[in-house]
């Protein structure tokens, strides 16, 4: 956390197989499986509209304005990983644009989350690499103060560690730490599991007051009915 | 506006003839319409670009992080109305979701209005449930403390009663009072009447400045053209 | 900058091929090639993915609420230019419509640039007009206080001259002052010679720490490697 | 809340006695007596810290960056009333100074509510007027559209009909409708009447949980210590 | 505006007298005098309550993150000037404390305006030196990347040239350019003449509607008075 | 941090003497000493001008709208302490009141710091209770939902675990870790060393360019003087 100069190259990467588990349920699920903790603030948006990923965390800290250690995380990106990017204050610039996704991409991460700004977000789209960010900027940065590489680090909002789960999609992005990553997804599946039955049924017109037994304790809490 | 607790069951909808007609309108000529009043703040948003909706309030005030009471506005649904959101302090939470829109297209409403935030937004617009919110967030919420349905509420900055109408597409969200609703799309009419003639006068080249006369109240004003 | 109630008719425009070619590269590129400087604040965003637009400066200063100058503006344009409208205090009314923008196309303008905001956003979208605003809103606006055209303006945080070449697209707004396009050009033109062979080199696996020889620099500034 | 270019001359205001009494309880209290309904938005802040005021509301709609009304409802002011301004759209123009800060004393305003900003400060605090803005600009207005005095209007997130106790100081502003002031009152009276008395237990180190009887209620909702 | 790395030396100041004599009249008096031009976007605060500044500009623009510039900048600070700071992007870190402001005063710096965060905030209180900024922050900078000093730059949203008056109060900060500020001292005195005895008036309880002559405008303009 | 509804009772804190030091030294060199990190984000104010404190953190996760965990916090401080509160998302309602002050005082807290709003502000000032927050308002809470005491949380950006210092002042909070807690006071008693000699050199005129021979390396990175 409050290391600066670093880079650590040996983490602890959550398992491939539950990563992929965990995002194919979303963020929205993933979010109440771990008992409504883990997001990143909304104000993290996709660049485009459907952009989805899941990976493992190599996280980067930033200094405002300078961009230097994103090709320092580039090499220690492994297949199936998200950059998780956080930056030492706020800072919208654009960090980030088409020849650094060209290189992350071809180190196989699996998209990028930034806590600041983007660019070139229409080539990246038609890359179809997933970005999510707090802002679009065509403004550059310089590269001359060293932040560190996979330490812990706050972005967004939450605290991600190195090798924690990622999952993103157009509702934001969810940090599921790796120790937790099996209890989350079971949750998760649990929660799930008559998802479809209580669709049909809300669909068919029953009301979540009774599919959920709600009248009672809303009752309870003292709720009254006027004609 | 200042009862807890409280579910109206008997409102009185605008005429749905109306609601249609102003419907077809769309947000800005309504807006003119009415002397430009009732327009929800610009940060309320459609979930995804095209949206268009119009239909009658049903209201509905939520407390912070709680989504409970949209459980018991739901039942109040009739055919071609919109439900609509408040809260009683500011919050992003992502108060409803796939299955609550599943439920309320169910009973027949036209779409969401919510000071707050929505998430499951790709399954939403796969739907074509229309919503339009301040924010978009996989944040859940629990189900603890009463608010009320079918009371006045602020949303947004706007003033809305139940059965008031509602006309909402890309460029915002419009209240129209029942009592208004008449008058409102007299005045539209009127001001739609020669918009065909105007456009095609404009396409032609014909300045603004001559086809509304502006030229003499501008020099009146002090207007000085420099070579 | 400091004249109201004036409308300057002879302005120097950039030359349009320059304008035409600074505008092949995109705003991130000509924004590297002016020393990273005489970009808007990234909160000017085109009203629909995928705008690109390129042209000269026309300027008009409005008051808040007020569109007046818009239509006064209008005379002003000649093809090939692209208006940009400051306001005298922040303001997000929409202050440009379908109507304007059949009046502004005819003219020959590209596009529009302002720091307030627009409606009509699906006709705008459909009639391939492009917009950068801050704001989306059906808020109209009065016609009763005067501003100015073609003086200087400071837009989102940057000054616009008339006749400057402005250069956006999803990335943000782009100023160049007519005196240094022909520079800037020179130099975005130069900062793009290799970037094929860059991003192949990238798309191969090679590192940017490798290609910049980065990897001395950082050392020197002391980054540490831990296994 | 719609009519534009009126001037209710006759509003029925609330009775002073209770409004005395409600200010001496300030905001937090006549907030929680009203079961936590009719606060302004907290951006709504005083120019000086230590302000207070209670008085009755006389309303008025301005329009943005016009204070034309500002004139107009000064002549509707009586002794006892606090002017509540609303604007037709976001605007943090300085809409009031230090002379109609003269005037409206003269006319015995209790200070000024306005959802936009204000100006002269330095000299507003020598004259001991109170106000809550939401902003303070020294921007100037112009004096060209008409909006309303004495109609129903929504301030900072709050409805406010002309007549209702409005009670602000360092914690915000309150808004009771003058139908709810004396249960309102009898509410605040019965919450404070053993707040000393509480007071005295908390400083003696008596905690909440006990006071309260928390300790069951937390157990059975799940909470564990762990040691 | 767009060169990077340089320092001008020579500048020309607005003459001293006309700076004194438009600082006495405030901010809100010379924004009138100006025509409603020249101020500083509202966010632009002093530290604390009360500050009064007038001086002729020294300006640079910084890097985010990076206060070297500030160090450049105290060399050319004569006698009487205000130093005026931007920053290529947003940017709240607190560039600059009480060691720069000793500097700077002891340089005869009649103070700060900063397009950032500063800090040490308490001790810049006790030693009067007035500072408007748009953060306080204990957040460091650097001293690695280049800006430029005494070039014209854009500071919250408006165009300050070195040598334009400068004039901070509690209301905001004013840019007066050196070549209107004769101009703009007339037309302040012109407007502060008779301002005592409207101040008497008004007191006394005479109207602004009537003072002003409103009343016919408003007739004209259609407002209507209901009992 | 993901852990709801549990309270640890037993928390390792930092050393006193420590804390007390270092709470000498201010937020801007303790930030300074600690590399430039462990700063909570700048929306964080104190509710008074001069507000300082120090302590060690006790920590608490609310929920939004909901300060039951206040009361269950109260229980865990000792003298010395600083309540640290976090919020699962964003909220300004006032958590916090004078009750609670004189409940969190009794048990020798030295302040609190709220990502969050507080109330009662002018009884806080009078007790001299100091309050670091973000936002103040009346707006009242509920008691219904379990959050966590003295677990990690983010707060305003920071990491925050419990029995970590808490230094905050005017200028923002800082956060210790205790392990780095006598490493920082070394590098900030070394910063501060020959602060008043430095202090004495700059009052008498002496340039920080000449003190910190910043000339030769401004000149390396090619900064160039224009008479």
């Amino acid at each position: 956390m409050y290391e600066l100069g670093v880079v650590y190259r040996n983490i602890r990467r959550a398992d491939s197989d539950l990563v992929a588990k965990l995002g194919a349920f979303g963020t929205a699920t993933v979010h109440e499986a771990m008992g409504r903790m883990g997001l990143m603030k909304p104000y993290m948006r996709p660049i485009h509209a459907g952009a989805q990923a899941a990976g493992t965390a190599v996280t980067v800290l930033l200094q405002p304005g300078d961009n230097w250690m994103l090709h320092v995380v580039a090499e220690q990106i492994r297949p199936g990983d998200i950059v998780v990017a956080a930056v030492t204050a706020d800072c919208t610039d654009g960090y980030f644009g088409d020849l650094l996704a060209t290189s992350f991409k071809a180190r196989g991460a699996q998209g990028l989350v930034i806590d600041a700004g983007v660019r070139d977000v229409r080539v990246l789209t038609e890359m179809k690499f997933p970005v999510w960010s707090k802002a679009i900027s065509a403004k550059g940065t310089v590269k001359a103060t060293l932040g560190s590489v996979n330490i812990p680090v706050v972005c967004a909002g939450a605290l991600v560690s190195p090798g924690d789960v990622i999952v993103a999609d157009d509702d934001g992005v969810m940090v599921v730490p790796a120790t937790l990553a099996q209890k989350t997804l079971d949750a998760a599946a649990a929660r799930e599991a008559n998802e479809g039955e209580k669709r049909a049924k809300l669909a068919a017109g029953v009301l979540g007051l009774d599919m959920y037994n709600m009248r009672e304790p809303l009752q309870k809490a003292g709720l009254k009915y006027i004609d």
